[in-house]
């Protein structure tokens, strides 16, 4: 029996996100009753469904991306701000549909309902009514909740980071509108994730297409769901799904089917104009005019060749009012990026106007129109992950320069004074935690460690007021003074960084 | 009635942590369901209870405070990860003694019983025996939940952050013990706190000295969380709480109180070497011989000034076993601060040693010692908040450098290129949202936000292929070459942090 939930344990302490996907919670509980019945109490090692730790590599490369993704915001001048990980379990409630099923609920023990915050826009419009903000320009960086089927080999968490940023304001059309677009080609461009595509679409011209092909008013966001899916299924299961599951009309459907098969630039949207029924009906005019400001503004920003207007593209959120964005990675980068299909095709950003949001928390329902991107970061940690591992590059996971060493014994006193005075100068500085290591297992640890430099002091060096500095990669060896030590490691990393 | 609500309304949308201190969850409902029948549905406005937004101003000193610690830790050579927000609710069962009714429990949803953590150690702990790490020097910074008291204006909140470093692994003894201290000193002098002493005790000499006084073994802990409110209750309350509430012989209460009120350093060691009852108790012998270690560590990383060793320390959590820590600002500092009571005197960072808490978790009771502490940075963020208001100095919260800005009409289209091609030089750049602003409005802007120049374009700069570059301080204006823009607002602003 032992041997059994040894194995059983074992399978569950895999890391780096791939742990117990198949695993259904019955299975564990069996797991963990056994282990109580066989003797002292043993513990399910693992993270909830869903989640994964980030183990040190994997922090690195999230930093990477962090700083590539706050630098952009930055540029363009946004603001950073923070909210709680939860919230009030009603400021939630109604925002996201058929999606509200997914909002994880914290327990009831007295007090407040609270609910994980299920993503960065409700909350954002709730600080903004709550601070009676007319406009801000901010970004936020934070994890969000989704009780979702989790498919973690693909990115897809149910506690997972989204890199948002709102433009919140009353502003000319879809000038803020164009700068988000902007902004997401910008990232992924620098991120070098290969092509990308970032789809845009305007719930006008959804809501005109629904009116005109007789969708009834109260359908078009279910009907509005099942377009969205067009990216991962045919036509026909689409439209089946419409008729048999949504009880739409099968000449409805395809009428839907005549305009959601389409995707373009200019000549689509001109095509949509002239269109006697979209064109003419006021929903789907509006929508087709702002359409046609941001692709000119796209234009303006050298971006159009990654926009492609397509109207198929729905999102499922309910708070969307305007133009609505999703960026995706061509499939052909993602081999390039020998990816493999680990990480599938899909999604890395995507957002939308959201007018009324804001009006729906502030008193008298005063409006603060908003627009804005989330850049879903999960995806595009596991795609840097696999090249990263692909390419066979070593990581370095600390900072260190120089490990303080000495071969002789009883030497910890004059480690411990040099380590601390290499602390003070700033400089990133170990000893092993040993009284009395080997020279051979410090020069160890600076291999495993990738440490450049090694100070070595010894009863010589002592006597001379000097330290002997080992180039580890060289193993040229360089008496320093004692009181030069620092400057001299911060120059020679200067020399490696430059060379790097 | 309106009226009313909106007074209620305004009084919870005060931000800046200050919010609804006494206003209690039964009113709060009561203004929701007045809201309810009043007409269209109205939220309550607020953070949950004991939360608070970070504001930009606020983002802009966090993010300052956190790379001074992120700094330091590097500096020793910590690696950092992540760990989900939320464990399995029995992976924190049984670990936090008395304070364990303080967790917060997701809602059963179907599936995995779930709970916010409640520290970044335990889950630490549960990494380190899921990834059967042997040795790992690692730091962590996120926020952990804690259903507390709030007491929101002297930074204790029940969201909070916890700026971790620990260091795991089979060691010599109190060599990472004091590293840890030498940390928290190295942070709390570059933060430029104030004075500050950083209290050092040890589980053994704790228990040794409730043996030897002769409480009863399965009491420790509860005397112990008791002995542990010394620093903020006087003697004779904390000696009647052990009488009365935890039922102790008066004159054990009594014996102890005769060790717990003294704190010193080598010379309060060597007398309770010395003792004849504690120094010849096998427990309080072990935690002599490793305080004795502890501070000639401390004296050559040149911090024996800041330690004080304080037998009255105790902290309440259940899984230290040897040296413990805790750091406090010095009262007087507080007030050189200017923050007045507002934030309070009190714990800045915490910690110690725990060798028994991975085993708890892994295979076989596999023993992994681990030491480290925590900064508190919640209180610290409460005191710079206060010194940056009380110095009065101006933060930017945005980092753009320049607005691109026309005085003519219909010049959004050159407007919108110029500053694409500032961004995708790397300058931080932003234009106003709108097709014909004023001159004036745009020149406000960059006062309003400290931008410190303004690249005006107009027909003839267009014919001349030049800019108009504002500085908005001085004035002055000076014509530059398109090509040339960017290099030269980058020399100019180097130039305006070289004065800084």
């Amino acid at each position: 029996m032992a041997a059994k939930i040894e194995r059983n344990l074992k399978l569950e302490t895999q890391t780096e996100g791939r742990q117990q996907q198949s695993k259904s919670d019955a299975n564990l509980s069996a797991v963990r009753s056994k282990s109580h019945a066989d003797g002292p109490q043993k513990f399910v090692l693992k993270t909830p469904k869903g989640t994964r730790d980030y183990i040190p590599k994997q922090m690195a490369i999230r930093e990477h991306v962090f700083e590539e993704i706050i630098k952009c915001f930055q540029k363009h001048g946004a603001e950073s701000i923070d909210t709680p990980v939860f919230e009030l379990k009603e400021t939630l409630t109604g925002k996201y549909g058929e999606d509200s099923k997914l909002i994880y609920d914290l327990a009831d023990q007295g007090g407040e309902l609270l609910s994980l915050r299920y993503d960065l826009t409700v909350p954002f419009a709730r600080y903004v009514a709550m601070n009676k903000i007319d406009k801000i320009k901010r970004y936020h960086i934070a994890k969000v909740y989704r009780r979702d089927n989790p498919a973690m080999t693909k990115g897809r968490f149910r506690e997972f980071y989204q890199c948002d940023i709102d433009i919140a304001g009353q502003y000319d059309a879809m000038i803020p509108d164009a700068e988000c677009v902007k902004i997401v080609a910008e990232i992924l461009t620098n991120l070098k994730l290969g092509d990308f595509t970032i789809k845009v679409n305007h719930r006008k011209i959804l809501d005109g297409m629904f009116e005109v092909c007789g969708v009834p008013a109260e359908k078009f966001r279910s009907i509005s769901s099942a377009v969205d899916k067009l990216d991962k299924m045919k036509w026909e299961d689409v439209r089946s799904e419409m008729i048999d599951e949504k009880d739409l009309d099968p000449s409805v459907a395809d009428a839907i089917g005549g305009y959601v098969q389409h995707h373009g630039g200019f000549e689509l949207l001109n095509k949509m104009a002239a269109d006697e029924k979209l064109g003419n009906n006021k929903s789907g005019k509006a929508g087709i005019e702002d359409m046609n400001l941001l692709l000119t503004y796209c234009e303006l920003f050298g971006i159009l060749d990654k926009v492609s207007f397509d109207m198929s593209l729905a999102r499922g959120l309910d708070y969307y009012t305007g133009v609505i964005y999703e960026a995706i990675l061509e499939p052909e980068s993602i081999t390039k990026n020998e990816v493999g299909d680990a990480c599938g095709v899909g999604s890395v950003a995507g957002g939308g106007r959201y007018d009324d949001l804001v009006g729906m928390f502030a008193a008298k329902g005063r409006k603060v129109p908003c627009v804005g991107v989330s850049i879903g970061i999960e995806r595009i940690f596991a795609i840097l992950e696999a090249k990263a591992k692909a390419s066979g590059s070593k990581q370095r996971t600390t900072k260190t320069c120089v490990l303080v060493a000495s071969g002789q014994k009883n030497f910890l006193e004059q480690r411990m004074k040099l380590v601390s005075k290499l602390w003070e100068d700033g400089i990133q500085a170990e000893i092993l935690y040993k009284k009395n290591p080997k020279m051979l297992s410090q020069f160890q640890f600076c291999e495993d460690n990738e440490i450049p430099f090694c100070a070595i002091i010894g009863e010589s060096e002592l006597k001379e007021g000097v330290v002997t500095l080992r180039d580890m990669k060289s193993r040229q060896e360089t008496k320093v003074k004692q009181e030069d030590l620092a400057a001299d490691i911060t120059s020679r990393i200067s020399k490696i960084k430059l060379q790097d």
